[in-house]
């Protein structure tokens, strides 16, 4: 185990109706607050309506921005930064996905910043401080909610950023996994890929003597794949949509990293994908880690045996430790396979000549991942097998 | 799973030398201090000089209060208190286990209040303030570092009492498993023991659907069962001194107990034996435990057998599952006495007629424990079969 430091403040709001309580949380901060949002699925389920009016019982002034899509756009974020720069906004609430919650981190970052928010993005300059972010969240799958990290595209150039910072996780989240009962099986299944990819990235580390963090690593996986697949089967089972929705969160806490060296490449690859295709995260990551899993396994193979052993109740044939391994990544194509997401380019029709390009666009100077250490060649030869 | 509100903000410092660490913490809060400890182990040990010279470099005056014992001692909090008061304190740090924490966290309740702090510890009146308090930790084991919990023994009624509020969660704690490599070994016993029962207590819940809870709960238990009995034969291990130590944290920091109802009659009825006989908690519970599980487990069998499985890889006899249950238990007393702890009442000679005393002395009014609950006959029964 190495030396760590580890301090995690959201407070978590978790259960049935507990979106009314986002009120009282709000005016803790300010009474003036920007409401940011996607499309139109929270005012047609009732959420939007349920908001606005905790919102006002506190005589909160709200000013909205609605519009964010997946994979969040920089163009939005700087609208938001504009009103919120404005309106002398104190707060801003995301009501959403990780997209939502992203976008909203990234507007809390520019509004108190009088260069662009970008900069920090590109590693220009370093954040310092933010607005104070909240959230209300309706898809299960970012971990975004208590994390520090935001993710934004630059639409224009199809890059896909990223900016993590302790003093960027959200004060609150309201968890209700009432709210999530509706939500499209596809976006589901996105998220449930999604919220495991955090456990993996985390999961496979090079780094000794880390049984705890393992275990604890083991068993998130373990629920995430049971319940999600239930949930396949009964998409309005209550229980499972709760047990999937914390285990999302408690996922990407940062926890089950403490004392390890996270990967992080298949992220990376898979940021280029989606910022290239406009594929959703969790399905981009269902394509790209059997790949991954495949071209690094060797570096530690105990590793992968372990994982299918104890993750998939998988017996050990000490005899062909490789074949335990390998069967344990099949498994992981398989659970994406029932959960009904794409596991190849090829089934997104990806125009194979864009594999250089992402593969540029990735390593552009010093090689990615810290389980295997990959440089411009090995991601061309990652995205092939993900072909 | 039942609705929670969940937040720790402790922030941890964990691994090799972080301890040179503490002035730079403390100074955030206050440069008064209150340094706070047993007896002279952190003296020869040469933790105190180490913890004064990063003091000194942050210019923190500080003021000593040394002399905690196990089941912390209310007069020794009073004078902490007096010491609060007269030299206008601003921040307390405990270094030293469970016991020296709970007596600065008494400290820090006492510091800022105009009435008798043990007014708190009867439910006389509520706490509403402290002080801020830090730990530098030297025995894993009560998980007093991150939780919001003190429980302080008023000698002269032999009365073991409880506060918990959120706002005592200290503000960092300093966990080096190099200052728990000179621990003696029924110390570490002890530690395992209580940082176990920590987890038992919320991992026998009545509450249904509480899967990712179980196998986080599950994770630690083994955790600690191994790394413990590593450290039987091996005290010098780092890194099982590594696993053991984050392992008390995790176990105490509230995460596992989210969305379950707990049940803590265990820790009472121990409560009332190291009252009054001054044990080591963690030697009360080794012995409170398998009793308590004897005379609990068919309240939800099915549990137990999980537990049997899942913990102990114990094979389910499925045409006798009360079997499968009770060799689970078997193994939990079995484990204890791998670390060399007692498991009866008669191994600590314990005058049989006190039964009596203890059992009325906890249930006062209201009957005690969740997942069964106990009334005065229960708890005599228990206290019986442990003997």
């Amino acid at each position: 185990m190495i030396n760590f430091d580890y301090k995690n403040d959201t407070k978590i709001i978790f259960g049935k109706t507990t979106e009314g309580r986002v009120g009282e949380e709000c005016i803790k901060y300010s009474d003036k607050v920007l409401l940011h949002y996607g499309g139109g699925s929270i005012k047609k389920s009732g959420l939007y309506n349920r908001i606005i009016t905790s919102l006002k019982e506190q005589n909160i002034t709200v000013i909205e921005l609605s519009g964010v899509k997946p994979n969040p756009r920089l163009s939005l974020v700087q609208q938001g930064i504009k009103l919120c720069k404005e309106h002398g906004i104190g707060f801003i609430l995301a009501v959403g996905g990780g997209s939502v919650i992203d976008s909203a981190k990234a507007i809390a970052l520019g509004a108190l910043y009088s260069g662009d928010v970008w900069d920090f993005y590109l590693n220009i300059n370093s954040p310092i401080e933010s607005l104070p972010v909240g959230v209300v969240l309706t898809i299960p799958a970012a971990g975004s909610e208590t994390s520090g990290g935001s993710v934004i595209t630059k639409e224009d150039e199809q890059l896909k950023k990223v900016v993590a910072v302790d003093f960027l996780r959200p004060k609150f989240a309201i968890l209700n996994p009432e709210l999530t009962l509706t939500l499209p099986d596809y976006q589901t299944s996105c998220g449930a890929a999604d919220m495991l990819a955090h456990v993996f990235e985390r999961y496979f580390t090079k780094v000794k003597n880390v049984d705890l963090t393992d275990r604890l690593c083991e068993a998130t996986m373990k629920t995430i794949i049971y319940q999600a697949k239930k949930l396949v089967n009964n998409p309005k089972d209550y229980e499972a949509r709760a047990e999937l929705m914390w285990a999302g969160t408690v996922a990407h806490n940062d926890l089950f990293g403490t004392g390890r060296i996270a990967d992080w490449a298949s992220h990376g690859l898979e940021h280029e994908l989606s910022a290239i295709t406009d594929i959703a995260h969790g399905a981009g990551l269902a394509i790209i880690f059997p790949a991954w899993m495949k071209y690094v396994y060797k570096e530690n193979l105990d590793r992968f045996v372990q994982f299918a052993s104890r993750v998939f109740n998988i017996d050990i044939n000490f005899e062909n430790l490789e074949e335990t391994a390998l069967k344990g990544i099949e498994e992981v194509e398989n659970f994406y396979k029932y959960l009904n997401l794409p596991v190849r380019l090829s089934e997104i029709n990806l125009d194979e000549s864009l594999i250089d390009v992402m593969a540029k666009k990735y390593i552009t100077d010093s090689n990615k991942g810290n389980f295997k250490s990959l440089n411009r060649e090995d991601c061309v030869n990652i995205y092939k097998l993900a072909f």
